[in-house]
């Protein structure tokens, strides 16, 4: 049975809704594939939710191709798993929590690494059971705190979440090389361009981790890539330090008095009065800030930390956040924050505007890579308008430990030397992450190895917001009358239209409908008798189905017109056999 | 591709899981079909989703049927339309409720009613856009007070819900009668045992309402049944009651002391002594018992009445609570439980013991359908130790309402005429409800008629469990073995078992399992290597695919055997034309 849009649950818009920031909210609003039902929450209506079970199709099938087996779990999940891994608490604010009548904890669950691996460790005890790929497409919760644009940032949205076990470290690399190949399926098939970056395994725990980002002006997430390929999430790009050098002929540090020069600008300015160089002008990149940080802990402790970094760049807490809890030995994810001023009355060692190194404060002095022994810096004298020039790193102070603490820019080099970086911004489509052995050592998932030995099981996780997808597909799918589907996920292969008002364009139309679906393919059928033909055109470029065929005035010359919605392209079919040479440009592709 | 038992995530299980009660917990849980994720909650595993999936394919055809549209909405939603139609409240501990990180409320639905009306609102306008069917297969969620018997009774299931939208009471009408056909056919298409059953609507409001329910001894619903086809819920069955007589002639009432006579059994006794009839002794049904009760109002108000009924039945609260709301003319749902202590305190007009019509308590009276005109009581007389003989209905005492107040009973006459009662146990697998305009009022849901005016739009719902129907087939198809399911809803089509070591019958196996395949056919396959012919049965038995083959010792003689699981009948079949054989064998039914 064809779609017919006399009967069909759709109301297209002229307008755009008022909160819609992205094409993607915009169009799939007015051309009523969704509805917003709630904040950061929308309706699949029907010709959404047949995108939709597309993309879902194409995620199943390739799933199934690398092994993997399709399970489902709830949604509400009792607090004790999550709690053993400690990701009760780490998700913070971004987990919905609830109770039920007895009192009992209970979570919406983000992902279900902890019952996956429960799941498993209740079915299976040897290597011989390995490996094992299990998914499931099913609806995930995040407390956003920030709703926004339409379905690409949702408390509720479908994902593909899979997991795979292994006996060990070359098992799982494997199981990451057949999610990554079929990744790149599941992408080329839904006609979304994606490229994989190196990310920081975040809130996952793990090892090696890759995002698939759609890239788009609009997404959040920020990545570089250089000429030569290189790829990664900002929070992933390691600093290529400069070349240590020889401080054995370097002057001495000597303190000045810098009044008012509390910032990088004042104290260049006051540099280049008190101690011009001759062959250039101080800059910023001759200063070295020393900014007091506070890392947030889990549970809420909060402890305070210095990083050095040149005066020319900004810290980047993001960055910070991703190594601060190796270099601290603490578990969990702590957030940094700049130091509150109560953090900072904590340590009257500091002199705000005068911190340097070798302070009294007994902080832990983190260095950003670019401070290598031998290089030579104008900082702060830990003491009230004074200054140190000429302190050399490794001669002069040390430090605690060195850590990823400043913004990447466009023109830093790529780490992998293939050229320097420059700045995009994606949508995260997918997400692979080795896991390693942090949640079957947390819930001590074993298996007994070649040897009878018990040995704790290797995992990996792989996502794909299916949610996302649809929105990112309308990003990229559109243009300013409508959307314009990649054949793959169109809700229907061809939009037949009827216009005019006599009966045996009706007839001929119903006709051409019965003959098209009868070759297979799913038609959207315009039905409706009271229409304009304006209105009718309109909702063929908004609702965007890649092929659209009119059966209106030509048929007196017994003909019907089919168009290509994204190239505009037009031609004129005989209409008797119009049905078989519709049908060979849709299965064309 | 086959699901191949050697890499099939299943592990069947020996012995019962021991939490199990019911065979369809039992068995499910033993053959690899669902495992328990927590209290009350379930996962689905491979071969538990293909059989979920083909219900929901089912449901999905004949919703499509009959002209519904499928759209999905998010679970978790916000508080406000609930409020506006008073299930907030009125769910009580079934809902569970949460709040986001900036406290605003939010609950799981339990069904959608206020979600399509809003959603309907925001599309339509005009008599010309209805009837609409609106529908989706979606996670629902009821905080059980006891989630017990496996899938039966969960915290998180799997529904069909649909709603109908019409312009007024004729469409309603149509509508309803068209859901009521789908569900037959669904239910037979299922291979599962229905019968519908006339309900009150309950907590969804509304007037006309039927259950779908699976008889079945385990089932929680109690129905009752005439032999001339009347069935009804035990809440909905009406009284017949008893014509009313003439009481001209009847002698006046007496008081009489009737001491320690505070039961029925001790006033039958006394009334036997005091006052014996020539004719019959004095029984039970001559008394009339009248309780003093209490209504707990949405709110938490507490009200009491009395209700009168015949001293040889009990009392029953959950038809008492049927019809109690519109008695006392309040909203919502009240709830009826026997008046505390502290309740009849407050009523010093009562005389515990000796309650009867004309106390001085001021409460409202209401009376049992069986206390008609001219009816002749012994009852209390309200003073300590006195019950008054012959006391007439009608002419002695009046009442304030009749309402359904006493259980039913095998053998109580049908209100219908059709014979008389008995009762059913039943597991509830659909429920229809006409809703009217209570949801449409509360939400300002109206539509232009042909005249212009505005109407309010009357709907109806409707919902299936499909989860309880996975629950229901496995109670209902199964033996001492295993499973045994219907061809429609069978994980698989055929179950292949290779038994025996040589190459050649894995061989033979896997050829024949690629021929059943290339017509069409869904094939489990036990090609597992070092497992015993007799373990490979017993899963046979267990799983309980309709048709199983087995590929071992005959295939010297070049045969194989094929088993129907549900008679056990088995025949043997020339290995050459085995494909095409059993694939006739399936496709008959």
């Amino acid at each position: 049975m064809p779609l017919r849009m006399s009967t069909l649950f759709l109301r297209t818009l002229r307008d755009d809704p008022a909160d819609a920031e992205v094409a993607s909210h915009r169009l799939l609003v007015r051309a009523g594939y969704i509805r917003r039902s709630g904040p950061g929450a929308y309706t699949w209506l029907p010709l959404g939710l047949r995108v939709k079970n597309k993309v879902e199709r194409i995620v199943r099938e390739e799933m199934d191709a690398i092994g993997g087996q399709e399970v489902e779990f709830p949604a509400l999940l009792p607090r004790e798993p999550y709690e053993a891994t400690g990701r009760w608490a780490d998700y913070g604010d971004a987990l919905f929590r609830l109770q039920d009548r007895k009192g009992a904890d209970f979570l919406l669950a983000p992902t279900h690494e902890e019952m996956f691996t429960l799941l498993v460790k209740d079915h299976y005890s040897s290597y011989k059971d390995l490996p094992a790929y299990l998914y499931q497409i099913q609806a995930k919760y995040r407390d956003e705190a920030r709703p926004r644009a339409g379905l690409l940032r949702v408390r509720e949205f479908i994902m593909k979440d899979s997991y795979s076990f292994t006996v060990d470290d070359a098992g799982l690399d494997q199981a990451y090389a057949d999610h990554r190949a079929a990744y790149q399926k599941i992408f080329a098939r839904l006609g979304l361009q994606v490229v994989p970056v190196r990310a920081q395994a975040g809130a996952m725990g793990g090892s090696r981790s890759e995002e698939f980002l759609h890239p788009s002006p609009i997404g959040e997430d920020t990545f570089v890539e250089s000429d030569g390929g290189y790829r990664a999430n900002v929070e992933a790009v390691t600093t290529v330090p400069p070349a240590e050098s020889d401080y054995t002929d370097a002057p001495p540090a000597e303190v000045r008095q810098t009044p008012d020069s509390t910032t990088i600008a004042t104290l260049v300015d006051v540099s280049n009065q008190l101690v011009p160089r001759d062959d250039r002008p101080w800059n910023a990149a001759d200063t070295l800030k020393c900014v007091v940080l506070t890392a947030v802990l889990d549970g809420g402790e909060r402890r305070q930390f210095i990083v050095a970094v040149p005066g020319d760049r900004e810290v980047d807490l993001k960055r910070l956040e991703a190594g601060i809890g190796a270099l601290l030995e603490v578990t969990g994810e702590p957030g940094v924050e700049q130091a509150s001023d109560d953090d900072l009355r904590q340590h009257p060692g500091l002199v705000k505007g005068y911190i340097g190194p070798n302070n009294t404060s007994g902080l832990p002095f983190f260095v950003d890579p670019r401070i290598v022994s031998g290089s030579t810096w104008i900082t702060g004298a830990n003491a009230s308008q004074q200054h140190v020039f000429g302190l050399v790193a490794g001669r002069d102070f040390t430090w605690d430990g060195v850590i990823e603490a400043t913004e990447v820019r466009d023109g830093d080099p790529a780490p992998d030397g293939s050229g320097s970086l420059h700045t995009r911004r994606g949508i995260e489509m997918g997400h692979i992450f080795q896991l390693g052995r942090k949640y079957a050592e947390a819930l001590d998932l074993k298996v007994l190895d070649e040897n009878g030995k018990q040995v704790v099981v290797t995992m990996g996780s792989y996502g794909i917001g299916v949610t996302r997808a649809v929105a990112a597909l309308a990003e990229s799918h559109h243009d300013e009358k409508g959307l314009a589907w990649p054949r793959a996920v169109a809700p229907a292969d061809v939009h037949v239209v009827a216009t005019g008002k006599g009966e045996e364009i009706f007839a001929a139309a119903e006709q051409l409908v019965t003959e098209l679906e009868s070759n297979g393919l799913t038609v959207l059928y315009d039905d409706r008798k009271k229409v304009s033909a304006g209105v009718k055109f309109s909702d063929v470029e908004l609702i965007g189905i890649p092929t659209s065929v009119v059966v209106g005035r030509g048929l007196a010359d017994g003909v019907v017109e089919v168009k290509d919605r994204a190239t505009g392209e037009t031609q004129n079919l005989d209409v008797t056999s119009a049905a078989e040479s519709i049908t060979d440009i849709v299965r064309a592709g």
